[in-house]
């Protein structure tokens, strides 16, 4: 069986890290007695100033026979980001109706969390971010523009058939893991949508009687994420939400550099679209110094995803066992001096299926 | 000259602070040569529960008449979040066009950050908070209730005057301090509503060659006030986004129970509101144990407001003073066993203007 994977390296460090991930990819699909091709698309910011456009009007289309798609990072100093993103980024998720956006924070053995107090180990909890809709709907406009009475509105929009989703695929994983589900609103001041969505985690929460439920505000949740990170274990939030909560879950975690995501049309429809959470770190750009780390798990996911599961912990695990490992080769962001390269060499001699 | 001061304890240990720093305040002023009445209203959950209504109709007119207007805290456990919310504290900020919420976050000598490295002194920034539109419009509603097809639409509303009202106040502010406005937006993803701030935010800059201006996404920002908040001086959000990183703010400088604020309306045509940033705090209630430091803070900066500058610092200078020793009274909250009073009781020893 051959899987055929769509990359996306993009801009800046995107390329770096996927292309160095791959062949490590490669030797775990081999030890799991599975193969893939990988078709490239050179698609991003430099296109953008090439051509006037991130990727080709039928870039869907181009992608749309792959089994999954690998994403490098989009975003460019010299362009502005809401060209980037919604010339590439967010019509992927929402062209593809990829409406789960699953990103764990395991703050893994040999990390140092920023947090006072918190070793290898404590925290290890997986946001639901819903992905196609919510504060992040292309809904809104301005008017009056240049006058005294320039107004702008920007508008969330909240389906039915798009929270359930997301809440009940929160639900799902709670069943397997711990049991509590903590559900992100701002229902004190957002009382239209996030009544709404308060509504739809009751309902659901009625058919998983054996699932603890916790309401948290977003500013509450916020700061709880850094005053007990460790209660948590599944999350649900709105795009927005969750955008901001994964980010809070990278950091105290330990590191950008360390935080995967996939993007999961969860019929099956159309291809699922894995890729870090760390952007296009223009700062840091062939340098060769990126730290491939949240690729490479975004690559276990997206294993994972295709149902190859031995391959997908083999990836995971090497990881885990490389930085537990104070001699382990690590980049510059983990406080190490090694290159990209060496980071993937060690994981490609420590990868056991 | 006697100034007239409306309370409102509120919910849950919002009397208890209240109260407690009262006498406070009194000796404060009394020092400074000036004395204030308090007009007592007490508003709030259990009047809801009662009379089915935070607030009587006409509470904004009894409010009118005074100076400034002291919060204790609203919430209880018992009222949904929306009600309380919308029954009382949200009609007042907007009632009273209360353009400005301005939150400080600073590490004080003696308190300790979750955040490992960071010691007292090391962080000392200011939110500008819009305060009375954007995401917290009461625009939107729910189609189709009870069918497939229900969907909820919440809309954020930004107008020319109040974001060039919060974004001028930043600019102000920051020439005061240390000369750098960091403006928070997800343009990104939200380009109705957040390139029309950015714009407003190049436009005011402009006015400002000496200021300089940062511009971060909501996300990174949520990220950067734990991965470096000593880099901020000011910082500019709108109601969402200030919300979130307050509390982000809050905690990072060691506790809820520390982080005040100010409602401020510019023009001075109504009166402004000192708050807490904290909550009613139903869990602590009645044991005489809350912190009530944040509310000290609020007053501090309520006589900030009412240009008795003197009396403002001998009451900020007090709670520094104070928790910089380390055999002074704490709170629980604080890794002390003091109680309220004797919190308070050693702020007034303490006292010089
Ligand atoms: C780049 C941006 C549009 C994106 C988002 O907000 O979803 C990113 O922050 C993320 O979290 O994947
Ligand atoms: C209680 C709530 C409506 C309020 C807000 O969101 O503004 C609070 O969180 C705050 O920050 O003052």
């Amino acid at each position: 069986m051959a899987y055929e994977i769509a990359t996306i390296p993009g801009d800046g460090i995107g390329p770096e890290v996927v292309d160095a991930a791959l062949p490590l990819f490669e030797d775990a699909a081999d030890a799991a007695g599975f193969s893939f091709e990988t078709e490239r698309f050179d698609w991003g910011s430099e296109r953008y100033v090439e051509e006037g456009a991130m990727m080709p009007d039928d870039g869907l289309d181009r992608l749309e026979s792959s089994d999954s798609i690998l994403l490098g990072a989009v975003g460019h100093p010299e362009v502005p980001d809401h060209v980037t993103l919604h010339g590439l980024l967010l019509p992927i998720r929402k062209g593809f109706d990829q409406g789960i956006c699953k990103r764990p924070s395991v703050l893994f053995d040999g990390i140092e969390s920023p947090l006072r107090g918190y070793e290898g180990g404590d925290i290890d909890f997986v946001v639901y971010r819903e992905n196609t809709e919510g504060e992040y709907a292309d809904v809104g406009g301005r008017e009056h523009l240049g006058f005294d009475n320039d107004v702008a509105v920007q508008s969330g929009v909240f389906t039915r058939d798009a929270t359930e989703r997301i809440v009940r695929a929160a639900f799902d994983a709670a069943t397997e893991r711990e049991g509590k589900v903590t559900s992100i609103t701002k229902s004190n001041a957002q009382a239209h949508s996030m009544v709404f969505w308060d509504d739809i985690v009751e309902e659901i929460g009625d058919e998983y009687p054996g699932v603890e439920v916790e309401r948290l505000l977003v500013d509450a949740a916020s700061m709880d994420f850094i005053r007990r990170p460790e209660q948590f274990d599944v999350v649900v939030a709105s795009n927005l939400f969750g955008d901001i909560l994964t980010d809070i879950g990278a950091i105290v975690t330990g590191s950008m550099g360390l935080a995967p995501s996939a993007n999961i049309n969860p019929e099956g429809e159309y291809p699922s679209m894995f890729e870090p959470v760390h952007g296009s770190a223009p700062d840091i750009v062939g340098q060769g110094v990126a730290n491939p780390l949240a690729t490479v798990l975004s690559g276990s996911m997206l294993f994972e995803h295709l149902g190859e599961q031995a391959a997908a912990d083999a990836v995971w695990d090497a990881v885990t066992e490389q930085v537990a490992d104070p001699d382990a080769p690590r980049t510059p962001d983990l406080g190490g001096e090694a290159a990209t390269e060496d980071v993937v060499a060690d994981l490609r001699d420590r990868l056991s299926v």
